[in-house]
């Protein structure tokens, strides 16, 4: 379980709206196959492995290890279960029941009917983690949301002018990058595109195809149309917009490909609530968000950050730079926003804090 | 050379005026003693190891192992150079030649005129930085300046009502008090003193009566004199004030133990280089710095700052909090102020970055 929780970790960021997951298979204790989720979600984990199969009679008997119950249903490609009970799978190890309301036990059902055997294994903590961020955004609505910060010593992103290329060094840049890859969905403030006209891809050599979907908070729809990230490429751009607003500022959009979003306007902000709930019907699972600091400093204060990277470098702007987190109206300490250190590494002259969700 | 080095370094921040020294005493390839600078400064390193043996005839034909030259002159004590002569001591390996104009070879000198052999070793930079802090503060007049900072995940160290009990944890502040221990002098400014009324003793168990001297700055002599810092303790209290004030506003100290200082003003505020020279001559080698903001700020703007201890809790107060750190004026990215890092860790749900000068 621990090799197929390795391939499904692979996987991560590349596979929405479906699950990363991992599959190892083995025929006398000898493994003979490895498979994940491939890009955009197909091929599945256990058809990717048993493809790498040439000699299909050595399936017969196998043992197959998945991280989530394989699918039963027509969707766009065929039920996993099907191609399991047709290879002669003996034994399947399943990491956790799919709770997808689409199979839910289904899958399991179907391969035991096929007199496949089924032994469920949850004690995996990476395997019920990545599961766990695949049913909160498929049934509960609520995407894992990342944050990431790049600062200096004393937390501030930029300048007063704004000015900060570049505060980290080159390494945490590329790591920055490599959070790109893993997520499936990036979320920016308004202000981001606008002062820092950024095209968001993921940088890192051979990945740029798994830069993630966009999506941008314009309450009001004020973005020019000529900022470098509405140009066309393989990935979704979607605007979320005040849904009360006059219904002549969307005819701009008419002749490109942004898909506008119309959500919730409370407290003169947008719903990120309900943003939450449209990026996960449109199938975000992993969202990473990097600024500006009003739309980080909201996620803190309603409590919606899974987890934060912050990168600092060994520099200091002092008092008039511009902070990283905004205005939270803490007076007391017993007030105060708490998160959950998980650990923290140099970067070369830079550190890297990672903290989590309290 | 390196075991004479850990000795020392149990020295350090409870010998000033004095350097830490440490001293190992070798006979037949076996370590027969060991010494280190007292309380103090006296005795030095080399007497405490001498007294250590109690047959003196083990010392014929010793080797003693120091990290810094024996001293020469009579000062506070007697010659050390006498006592390893008189004491039979065939070979002294020495970590540098002191600096010192009062001894700078003379002991040496003196040792070789006795038929000691001595041989330099200046090759362990451990001990090679102990002593250039000594030799700046002695000779440069320039102290060794620590600042501690302990602050929030995005570097506030207060809400906007001054609340910061407590922002870090327990461990993280026994850490603070651990670099008071090693520290001879603290410097604060006069709003640390003022708005949070500290005693600023070392509180560790059995150390507080190595709770380094107190230098406050408070140009206008404003601090009233019921703050809990000038309670009469065996620790001298300094305050550096504006020496073109009124002198009617020293007569309000007649009556106590706090040793007045004038120094130099300059635009607007006390000239921090004559401050340092000031505690140079008054024996300061290791200053820690615990806040106002304003005063880290300045040495930090003046290149002053040797080492920077960062305590970060893994706690949030947003913008309107009190900056760690306040106004340097930057607007480009090239007048950045940039440390080193040296390390960082965890302490338990805080972490801990340690800087130094770039």
């Amino acid at each position: 379980m621990e090799l197929a929780y390795r391939m499904a970790s692979r996987a991560v960021g590349t596979t929405a709206s479906n699950p990363p997951v991992g599959c190892i298979i083995v025929k006398n204790n000898k493994i003979i196959s490895r498979g994940w989720t491939q890009p955009l979600g197909r091929p599945h984990a256990e058809i990717h492995a048993l493809n790498g199969v040439k000699d299909k009679s050595l399936l017969k008997g196998a043992e197959l290890f998945c991280t989530l119950e394989p699918c039963s249903h027509f969707g766009k490609t065929n039920p996993c279960v099907d191609s399991i009970i047709n290879a002669g799978i003996r034994t399947v190890y399943i990491g956790d029941i799919d709770k997808n309301p689409l199979v839910n036990g289904k899958g399991i059902e179907k391969l035991k009917l096929n007199k496949v055997k089924v032994l469920l294994n949850k004690e995996h903590k990476g395997v019920s983690d990545l599961n766990k961020i695949f049913f909160n955004s498929k049934i509960n609505n609520k995407p894992n949301i990342t944050i990431k910060i790049a600062s200096t010593l004393d937390s501030k992103i930029a300048t007063l002018s704004s000015k900060s290329k570049w505060i980290t060094n080159e390494l945490s840049r590329s790591h920055g990058h490599y959070l790109r890859f893993k997520s499936d969905s990036l979320l920016v403030g308004k202000n981001t595109i606008i002062i820092d006209n950024p095209d968001l891809h993921c940088r890192l050599a051979g990945l740029s195809p798994f830069s993630p979907d966009i999506f941008i908070l314009d309450s009001n729809l004020e973005i020019p149309l000529n900022k470098k990230i509405f140009k066309p490429t393989k990935r979704n751009v979607y605007i979320f917009y005040n849904k009360n607003i006059e219904k002549n500022k969307l005819k701009k959009y008419n002749k490109n490909k942004i898909i506008l979003i119309p959500v919730n306007y409370i407290n003169k902000s947008l719903d990120l609530n309900d943003v939450a709930i449209k990026m996960c019907e449109l199938g975000a699972q992993r969202v990473l968000v990097e600024g500006g600091a009003e739309l980080i400093t909201q996620l803190i204060d309603k409590k919606l950050v899974d987890k934060l990277y912050w990168f600092r470098a060994s520099k200091i702007i002092g008092k008039e730079g511009l902070n990283a987190v905004s205005n939270l109206n803490i007076s007391k300490m017993s007030s105060i926003k708490e998160l959950s250190l998980v650990s923290n590494m140099q970067i070369q002259s830079d550190t890297l804090e990672i903290y989590k969700r309290k």
